[in-house]
């Protein structure tokens, strides 16, 4: 099974577009200027000898720009904004110069410790921000049909292959991301080498001996070993838990580990399983991604910890510190598409229509400019989204996310038409039969259930169009054509409908939606006692700002409480809030004492807001988990 | 006011004679017996020269041979016990043959660092095993009439008060206790030096110089720098917030640092408030006090962390990790007890009652031989009382306190006469006019709240009793010679009743003793959405062994459910245990999801014991606030 490309799949709908827009017309060129003032691209100039200066930030600040011209060229496709193009052209031919004459491209090596190149890859990124540059090189050719950036991430690819691998010199990246993109890069170019470096990366990692272990042997590594603290445990010992390099992948059973790494490792495997078929390695995913379930967020956040930025263990899911980065919530994402196109079941889709609609928009502001790192499932107040960070991973990511949207809504395999998220907008495909397909969805979703879908093969056409049901729906109905469709669901997950199609057929899907009530497994501490508001794929929040009386974190909801919903097109760009009866206690029931015995609980009407928009008035409290 | 004390007072009651009892049968020998084979004792007979050997164990251990000789004094004359008698006399000689010509008493410099006395004051704790020498000294001749250790401790306060003070050399005990104990030699000798230098202790402590900080100069300091790391904070800065060194006393408004030292002092300069009528110090105190009822646990424990064995925080009170360790509910025990003797208000004996039938008494077993040094308020299993500790101040700490029960009981102000425990038994004192008094208790309390007062003056007189009603009761009723008495209960918490007494008067008090659901204010993070329950002065708790239907950390109350009252004479040797509707959710309704929509939520009968029981039948869970 492959995923319709994103160039085949145009969006027109009512909760993505605008945010599509926003991403085009607020978000990038926000981030290319913050680029820009950060010095992230005079970095290259620099390392291409057309400016003089030292090398500004963080040794890996190459890969946000990387991203940042991915997440352009997906929106090339989608919403083209004259405002930036010139400039995303600018920036690719800034990088292509930057690149040395071996096919070497990473502006802090060049510019500040050229002789040590390839010497600390445990620490210092530079295969990761390779992989990045891979994928900008990819989605730029697919999005414009030109070559350069692709050419240069290829003669890179190349000076890679030529160095590491078997019979050359042993290697692996600290921070993963070049396995998932060398596999696009192979795709794309049809270069078996690249899928067979990214093979070796992921079957090489945490063999013995370590690779990394062994370099910190130099007395003279680049970046010092200051960087490894994550890579020790307590006593002082070398161990590779933190980048997922402790055991060879087909041993791991357990998320542990840096959060982004495991997920950009995960994906890249489920690529290289996919390709290969290895079932070893895609047994191991499959186990590795059970002890997922038992460590990810509501929300579709994982990496509990800011400790290691990443995962604890079974249940450890603290709601006020929950790291739960804007960046491991689209790895996960990544993961769970290739993990959906291994196994054609839609559990995955559900992980990853969750981690989209919650983990990770709330990662970006309603106005495209502000962003979260941490997605926090409750507050004290004083959470903002903040325009930039240091270390500016998260920013570009989400705006590639967006920018990738159509990639995530359907696939194919054979004649078998997948439609697995309910996104307004169309998509063209040819089946195998050489018949061209355009099929077009009609939606308020999230907002409501209900889904048209325009079937239209170029003529009268058999195929089986399998659409999703997502895990959250406990009833559904189907009509086509006016008449009810007797159908049940697949135990993957899906509604398949396999029939001869005429063109202008159309499907009518509805989707109950109604209000539920979330409950955690009782092992989640921080849950006991509480549960959460959840409505279709969104997950929904309380903040204080609307909902003043009494102590907010005494806000309760109320036994069999029912919530109204209600559209509010104005509010937060439009959302639908939940609005019931709920309880609180007032603080000065307890005047100056710690322990009373009859506080009175205090009836109030209260109202939800979909999580992803948490944060957009102010920063005050916010909870997920209402008692 | 002053204390009624213990000589004057017989204990004959259901719940506190057989543990006074157990207290003198097991808890006594058996501790002698610690202190034996640990080596606590023969370190005296070493320093004595009586026995060759090696100083074993901690350097302040000879602290709780002191307490425990405390402990057996009061016990010779509630529960005399020849078993151990002997052992109690052989034990004082040899501490008596300890000590050094110049009146010096410790067996660690003695026989460690000789050179080294009074260098490290700071930690070495050289004045407070000094304290437990005195309260043991005096505590031995009021039971007894023996003057031997009496007479050590005040040559070991000359020598001391030769040492420090004005116009000697500065010095302050590290940790806290002396004050308390200077003043009870005062009282007991009547030399005043002794209060004057408790005065001192109190009043210089946290002045500048600091005493402590001019001892780290010293490059040979005894114990080593090691020691004072709860005296640095994190970049390496002295700071005396540990010991409450940071501020003189009347400069400080909230309880920090060290717990039990916290208490000790704040129950010193509450003796020495009370006899110099320093305002000063008694408004500190009430400052302290009131930011401890921000920071106290409803068992009465105090200091929350185990970093710091202290306090952290207003409201920060955790359940599974609480500290609150005996020794500092003890201490708490004692510095109410001095408040309430100051200002006559029966909020201070609400908390006493409140440290002492939960939070203190929780620290013992119930066959007298396990201990507890921290007393959670939740667990997850595996917490087991232990016979003895490496640092063993909690197990002769409840000792003591528990011999010493009746001084909690009574007070007198020249002719009023209050009674602020309802304990069964009796006590004798004298009024002004030389006419003697006997007041009788007979009472089922805590199981009930009925109190039968027999008056017995030697001839009819005219006098105020004061009846504690306590915080917990909302309703009472007060009949004298069988004739309903009307009353109302005073600003300060007592029921006054002046009236002229003829011998064998009847006071009948009925205190209302409901169930109760008690509330924590809602900035105690952790019980936000629970309650706990009360009877009287008992705090309940829930253990897994009585309520093994479904997740026991997933134990709910019922909305306004009723809980009946039952008494068990058979069951931990006697309790009134609450029974009632609850609820439980089963893990097996979450299969292998970690969030689901609609559990079922069983209704069971739940069975809650007090608190002080726990632990009793095995190491299982425990939660005292539930959902």
């Amino acid at each position: 099974m492959k995923a319709i490309p994103f160039t085949k799949v145009s969006i027109n709908d009512r909760f993505w577009s605008p945010r599509l827009k926003t991403n085009s017309e607020r978000t990038i060129p926000h981030e290319l200027e913050q680029c820009r003032i950060t010095g992230r691209i005079s970095n290259f100039a620099k390392a291409a000898g057309l400016i003089d200066g030292n090398f500004e930030g963080i040794f890996f600040n190459d890969s946000d720009v990387h991203k940042l011209v991915e997440a352009a060229s997906y929106t090339l496709h989608t919403h083209p904004n004259p405002d930036w193009e010139e400039d995303l052209d600018e920036v690719i031919d800034t990088i292509a110069k930057s690149q040395q004459q071996d096919g070497y491209l990473n502006s802090y090596f060049t510019l500040v410790e050229p002789e040590k190149k390839w010497q600390n890859l445990g620490m210092m990124h530079e295969l990761y921000c390779a992989g990045h540059l891979f994928e900008a090189g990819v989605a730029h050719y697919q999005a414009t049909g030109k070559e350069k950036l692709l050419d240069v991430a290829c003669r890179f690819a190349d000076l890679i292959d030529n160095t590491f691998g078997p019979g050359k010199r042993d290697g692996l990246p600290g921070h993963q991301g070049i396995e998932l993109a060398l596999v696009k890069l192979a795709r794309t170019t049809g270069e078996d080498r690249y899928m067979s470096l990214s093979d070796y990366f992921v079957k090489t990692r945490g063999q013995a001996p370590h690779v990394f272990e062994k370099e910190l042997e130099n007395p003279d590594l680049p970046g010092g070993l200051g960087a490894y603290k994550h890579h020790y445990t307590r006593d002082d010992k070398y161990e590779g838990t933190y980048s997922q390099a402790h055991l060879p992948l087909v041993e791991q059973t357990e998320c542990v580990g840096h959060a982004v790494r495991g997920m950009y490792l995960y994906a890249g495997a489920a690529d290289i399983a996919n390709e290969t078929g290895d079932s070893e390695i895609m047994n191991a995913l499959q186990t590795l991604w059970q002890n997922m379930e038992k460590r990810f967020y509501i929300t579709g956040g994982v990496g509990p910890s800011g400790h290691n930025e990443g995962f604890t263990q079974d249940y450890e899911l603290p709601n006020f510190s929950a790291y739960a980065e804007t960046c491991a919530s689209i790895g996960l994402i990544f993961w769970a598409h290739r993990m959906f196109l291994l196994k054609g079941e839609s559990g995955y889709m559900d992980v990853l229509e969750t981690a989209l609609y919650n983990g990770a928009l709330s990662g970006v502001s309603l106005d495209g400019t502000g962003f979260f790192y941490q997605n926090p499932l409750a507050s004290r107040g004083g959470r903002e989204r903040s325009p930039w960070f240091g270390c500016a991973c998260c920013p570009p990511n989400i705006a590639r996310l967006l920018g990738s949207l159509g990639e995530y809504i359907y696939a194919q395999s054979n004649d078998d038409i997948w439609v697995n998220l309910y996104v307004g907008g169309s998509v063209s495909t040819t089946l195998s039969s050489d018949v061209s397909l355009k099929l077009s969805q009609e939606t308020e979703y999230p907002w409501s259930g209900e889904v048209k879908i325009t079937v239209n093969p170029e003529k009268s056409t058999s195929f089986e169009l399998n659409l999703r049901i997502p895990g959250w729906c406990k009833n559904h109905s189907i009509g086509i054509n006016g008449k009810q469709y007797e159908n049940s669901v697949s135990s993957n997950g899906y509604l398949s409908i396999n029939r001869q199609w005429n063109p202008g057929d159309i499907v009518e899907l509805k989707l109950d939606m109604p209000v539920d009530r979330v409950y955690a497994h009782p092992n989640v501490r921080d849950n006991l006692g509480r549960s959460a508001l959840q409505r279709g794929p969104l997950l929904y929040c309380f903040e204080d700002i609307d909902n003043t009386e009494g102590a907010f974190e005494t806000l309760s909801l109320i036994g069999d409480a029912h919530f109204d919903i209600e559209y509010n097109p104005e509010f937060l760009n439009g959302v639908t809030l939940l609005k019931g009866a709920g309880s609180i206690y007032d603080v000065s029931e307890w005047e100056n004492q710690l322990y009373i015995t009859k506080p009175s609980q205090k009836k109030i009407d209260i109202t939800a807001i979909p999580y992803y928009a948490w944060s957009n008035r102010g920063s005050g409290q916010m909870a997920v988990w209402v008692l």
